[in-house]
């Protein structure tokens, strides 16, 4: 089937409308007539080829929600109708300790939402900036918030499982003392999600200017991080730290302000190294340096039941299918709160 | 009381004899004759003045063993006679969280064997080259080994230990493959240790020749770490890795033989940062780098009395004290197997 999408042809390429054909649904498939879609900084990263490896065209889009539009033969959880979701990626071996330990983001067979190896046409996946997609019922997830709700429920597809999985493994909650640092697509999703967990929240920010917002988004305390004596006052205080700054950047900042057995987890990888942390630091507390990608398909599913039980969605700004190249340009500047959120509606035009 | 020592005047002067005073024993001293102290590489770094902050005279040596000669009014776990053991620590504040956890290593309070803070003269402790050392009962160890074993469980108060216990934190034992980079002092002890504790273990070298030794150690495994082939072998198949070279040095080499959820713990630190490891190599896998520093008394106990039931020992070379100087030249080059211990009986020469 032909579908409308919006991708491009080449890196050095804006983005534009595209015709992309889409499988007929297999045994397992599920189709879904895409709603909304976020706009993730791996998009961009992707499309503008800066990761190597970048297949054209290429259609990015992995924070998918929509409804349930035809189904396989075999296909018992899904029917025609559900609101469902679709995150970073669509296949994996689904056989490997990584995928019977429902952790399918490790597996190394892994295919992502875009960009990642596959049968149908154009030989590698194509992701949500489209109408529809059809995707493994393994990999489709149930959303049961309210409908009115669903544009900002796509971002938890990425930006939330991505906070929320390194917040579950390393024990975010009540007692312990959790910094989230930087405050934009993921960070904010870190923020309110280990808020409601019950943990003591602490975010961390460059700019004074985000400090109001960040007490709005569920933090108990902000600190700019630029601040040698607020960051000094919390030496030692803290249990766990997501960060999320992909950037390179100071680690020994952070990793100073963890407590004995204390865990930085690095969500974001920079394009260059960050300054090589202090070993000293690490040693002296018995602190770890960790990362975290993404998170399994139950995890996943039990993010998004967490978040409609707590209400919780991403803070977004919906755009038009159009307005796509200049949103980019919008989130290299980090001028959003905190998710742009593409309406599917608008590829049809 | 004024004993025999072995130290420096100074950063630039060779160790030689020196007479130094330990106090009269408190209520909760207990005073040892020393029969033997292994020397550590921390003890060359401190005393050349390599780290900052030595103070001198400086009197070295924290892998204690002796005999009990005397004991405060309140002492009740020591008597007169008991073969004692004392490492890296003779005090902590006693009363935080780390000391009340067993774990006074990381207490902010920890008074080092040698060049810490105390009121006895000169206004910093002194350590094991010498004849006698005062201790608070606290920071005592029982010895359980034969007493012929004694030299050789010297070395078990800082390279047994610092090893013994990132083992023990993150869970070596039957099933798990764990890896030990660097065979010299430490490392040795984390084959056995490893070994000893049912797990698979992998032993790293830089170098060929140590192949033999390393398995006699009783690596189940050896890698020389230059061969690439070997290393791609092992790609994500290690649960742990206790890496025990403070050489800077490629950590992503080491990192990527880590399995999902896998740690490297570094026990040195480098006086030059290591290059930045690659943060993809952490978030990929889930992995973590961490770092512990030496270990608590309750475990430094408990490691000493699992060696004592294993028969562990270091493997080690005994020198008078006037060869300690010569003995640091040999052990810069990597020169003993694997620890070099002063024969304290020596310093009354
Ligand atoms: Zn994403
Ligand atoms: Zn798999
Ligand atoms: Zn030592
Ligand atoms: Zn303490």
């Amino acid at each position: 089937m032909t579908v409308k999408a919006y991708g491009a042809r080449a890196a050095d390429k804006p983005l534009e409308s595209l015709d992309i054909t889409r499988r007929a649904p297999g045994d397992h498939d599920v189709q879904i007539d895409i709603a909304y879609c976020g706009v993730c900084h791996s998009d961009l990263h992707t499309v503008r080829a800066e990761w190597a490896g970048t297949m054209y065209p290429c259609v990015p889009g992995h924070e998918i929600v929509g409804r349930v539009s035809a189904i396989g033969a075999h296909v018992r959880d899904f029917q025609v109708g559900d609101l469902v979701g679709v995150g970073c990626m669509v296949d994996s071996c689904q056989h490997c300790a990584d995928c019977d330990a429902g952790l399918e983001n490790y597996c190394d067979g892994m295919v992502g939402t875009y960009n990642g190896p596959t049968q149908d046409a154009p030989g590698h996946t194509l992701g949500g900036y489209a109408q529809q997609i059809v995707v493994h019922e393994r990999f489709v997830l149930n959303v049961s918030h309210p409908e009115e709700q669903l544009a900002a429920v796509a971002p938890l597809l990425c930006a939330g499982i991505t906070t929320y999985s390194p917040l579950r493994n390393w024990q975010a909650g009540p007692g312990k003392k959790v910094g989230i640092v930087g405050i934009g697509g993921l960070g904010h999703m870190g923020v309110k999600l280990a808020r409601a967990m019950g943990a003591r929240v602490i975010a961390f920010t460059t700019s004074e200017s985000k400090r109001e917002d960040a007490e709005a988004l569920g933090a108990h305390e902000v600190v700019v991080s630029r601040d040698a004596q607020a960051m000094a006052a919390r030496a030692a205080t803290l249990d766990l730290i997501v960060n999320t700054v992909a950037a390179p950047h100071d680690l020994d900042a952070f990793l100073s302000l963890l407590k004995r057995d204390g865990t930085m987890v690095l969500v974001g990888a920079p394009a260059t190294p960050h300054p090589s942390p202090q070993v000293f630091n690490l040693i002296m507390k018995r602190r770890s340096l960790a990362g975290s990608m993404i998170g399994g398909i139950p995890e996943t599913q039990e993010m998004l039941d967490f978040c409609a039980q707590h209400g919780i969605v991403a803070d977004i700004e919906m755009i038009r299918a159009d307005e796509i190249n200049a949103a980019y340009e919008r989130m290299l500047k980090g001028d959003v709160k905190y998710r742009f959120v593409i309406d599917n509606a608008t590829l049809a035009a």
